[in-house]
């Protein structure tokens, strides 16, 4: 594939969707991966760029020169542009936008001036708008002769007044099945949610979610029409948002399978070192009954099942009220309930397997081996459940996500109680 | 709000969007939730049941009459009417079924002969579909006069053949902005992702992920077109698939905030029933130590860092994978050099980590203590590494999903090899 085959492989690559070549790209090493994009150099999709992994991304993009990005960057809806051109450095930034034709950098600098994660960046800048006192046909004629100057895709037209302030929106299926003599008055629908340019782009996910929108309008502060963004930009942030969550449970930084060995190590040692810190808080709570356990060597034996099952049980309430927090099932109204519900559970299951492992460790150990473990197991799982419902909610009300800082202080929490509870009862009835 | 206030309340909620009186019903407690649905019923909305969490959804169905739920699910689209009838119990969905204008029925009904999560269940049966020979003229003309037999929404006109097979789609911008004698052959895009009834919903994500889709047809066995699925319903897809894929890593079942007391606490039994089988495996490790640890009691206090150290390396390591794989950025073609990136990560952090718990344990307890409890370290998170990545790759490749039985199998690998290794080691070390 690699030498005389060139022109075909080339060929057949042009007939891909740029989606497809992006994952090609994704799926080869590095070496084969240069030489991949080497030959697509001289007339390369930019399309490609914005379907491809950030962190790749990176990689791909430093092998062409700032004139050819350009070129590549040029074809692309603003905002696509924005995303490929707000990761490079200062520099090739610079020499990228010089390059750019002059209206399209205008755009992309002003997105630009948007802060990262917010509606101002993930706008797209070219859509349909139209004054309210036109009819469908005038409208139907306006697309039809400024058919450059609008986006490839649409799915709705904006209505605004003479400032350009938006006053509603007919989706485009709506426009199709009136006659060219209704008037856009009377066809609008005026109740449209407005994106202020400076919404969070999960915001943003969350008004698409639950409206189940298509497209909708960005606003400048003014209320000035000034964009769009449409529901295929939301998806990748719906994607990226659950991913974040996901990454935050399992303590993993913003590093993914295509990162440097190096950046993933560093990313994921803060964890480690805080789950370190936890480690050693547990065991200066096992060495204060030392005496206990060169005593009792089965309390050391038996220990880690009291820790491990209520950290499990304490995520497993942790992970339900964090995604019901991010997917705003829970509120302030409902999180009481919430609470008691897992406390009970808690309580439930604690019983359950107190019963359990009490009846096996008395059978392996000592009758009053099994009493002692149960005792521990129902308070370990009470715990567990009363403190994976509080955690995040309390984390959530300081303003810190509770998905990245929960886990740390549960598992503190579990282990600390767990072993507390096992070994201080042990110490207290066995001694 | 309760009394003398009704009518004004009913009014204010008729004017909100089906989503939030959905929102509203679930925030409230169970008394008031019915309370305020039996104030809405008289005209209940089909749309907010739609909206509605599924576990909340089982309940306030309940409170209606077969024959006003089927007057409430006539209005909606067929994927949102099978959506709520699909989760009803036999005799409940054959009274609605019966209750239903027998056009709806039909095609509620063919719906519901696809497997759950299928493209079947999930396609709108309304849509445009036109010949190929047609002009844009015709076609809008057929639009306008079929306005009532069409969706409300659509975003793609499709072309069919006269075996009604899909040729091509026609995006309604590209539509809008020809002239009326424009042939639609000439403007139809043919390569269009046609999606098999019995497509699983995940594959139908993946696909308007990959190609950002707004709508794509849905064809039977012979590919005839049957339907079409939209981009709001693909979100929904998505959120349940992270959703998903979240809960497994954390050990919980199919239950969220809205579920019953009973059904949560059965739905996490499993998982820690299986937790407690690997804490007892690990158990039965140290047990064989016991020897050991009755002399040296500083092994006891200090095994559990080397276990949980190697957990959470392994946890994280689990998590990247796992999304990997979801989300197909992770195939046979890269997945040795992702393992090998996980080895070597392992490798690095368990040095890093082995350093610094070796020289705290030299210093609490002895130099040969640091020594022997670095070794360990190094040896588990190396392993961490190796089954973090290898396990989700080969239950993927059984055909098991990886995201629901990796996080057991690890933590028994990391937990038996961390607490073997650790007293082990001391064990031929330091006696």
């Amino acid at each position: 594939l690699r030498d005389n085959r060139r022109e075909e492989l080339r060929a057949e690559i042009a007939d891909l969707h740029p989606a497809d070549v992006a994952d090609l790209i994704e799926q080869l090493g590095h070496d084969e991966r240069e030489a991949l994009v080497g030959l697509l150099r001289p007339d390369f999709d930019g399309e490609v760029l914005s379907y491809l992994n950030p962190d790749l991304r990176e990689e791909i993009v430093g092998l062409f020169e700032p004139k050819e990005l350009a070129a590549a960057v040029a074809d692309l809806d603003t905002d696509d542009a924005v995303d490929v051109i707000e990761d490079l450095d200062e520099e090739t930034r610079r020499e990228v936008l010089e390059n750019l034709p002059a209206a399209d950098r205008a755009l992309v600098q002003e997105n630009l001036t948007y802060d990262e994660y917010t509606a101002g960046r993930l706008m797209q800048r070219d859509l349909v708008a139209v004054p309210l006192f036109w009819t469908v046909g005038k409208t139907i004629d306006y697309v039809r002769a400024a058919s450059d100057d609008l986006p490839e895709d649409f799915y709705d037209i904006f209505v605004v007044d003479p400032m350009h302030r938006v006053v509603g929106a007919v989706p485009l299926s709506r426009l199709l099945r009136q006659k060219r003599s209704v008037r856009i008055a009377d066809i609008v629908t005026e109740e449209v949610d407005t994106i202020p340019a400076t919404m969070d782009q999960e915001e943003v996910a969350n008004l698409f979610r639950q409206y189940a929108l298509v497209s909708a309008p960005v606003v400048d502060a003014g209320g000035r029409l000034i964009g769009v963004i449409t529901v295929d930009d939301v998806v990748h942030i719906i994607d990226e948002e659950a991913e974040d969550d996901i990454r935050k449970l399992g303590g993993v930084g913003d590093t993914g399978v295509f990162s440097g060995i190096r950046d993933i190590a560093r990313s994921r040692v803060w964890w480690l070192a805080v789950n370190l810190v936890t480690a050693f808080i547990a065991s200066g709570v096992i060495s204060l009954f030392e005496g206990t356990i060169s005593q009792i060597v089965a309390l050391a034996v038996l220990m880690p099942i009291v820790a491990s099952m209520g950290g499990n049980a304490g995520t497993q309430t942790l992970t339900v009220v964090v995604r019901a927090l991010a997917t705003r099932e829970l509120s302030s109204s409902n999180a009481l309930r919430v609470v008691g519900k897992e406390v009970l559970v808690g309580l439930i299951n604690g019983v359950v397997f107190a019963v359990l492992v009490g009846l096996i460790a008395w059978t392996w150990f000592s009758p009053m081996i099994g009493v002692v473990i149960a005792c521990a197991m129902v308070i370990n799982l009470f715990v567990a459940g009363l403190f994976g419902a509080l955690l995040p909610l309390g984390l959530d009300k300081l303003g810190v996500d509770p998905a990245v800082a929960s886990a740390v202080f549960l598992t503190t929490v579990t282990d600390v109680v767990g072993f507390f509870a096992f070994l201080g009862l042990a110490a207290a009835i066995l001694l």
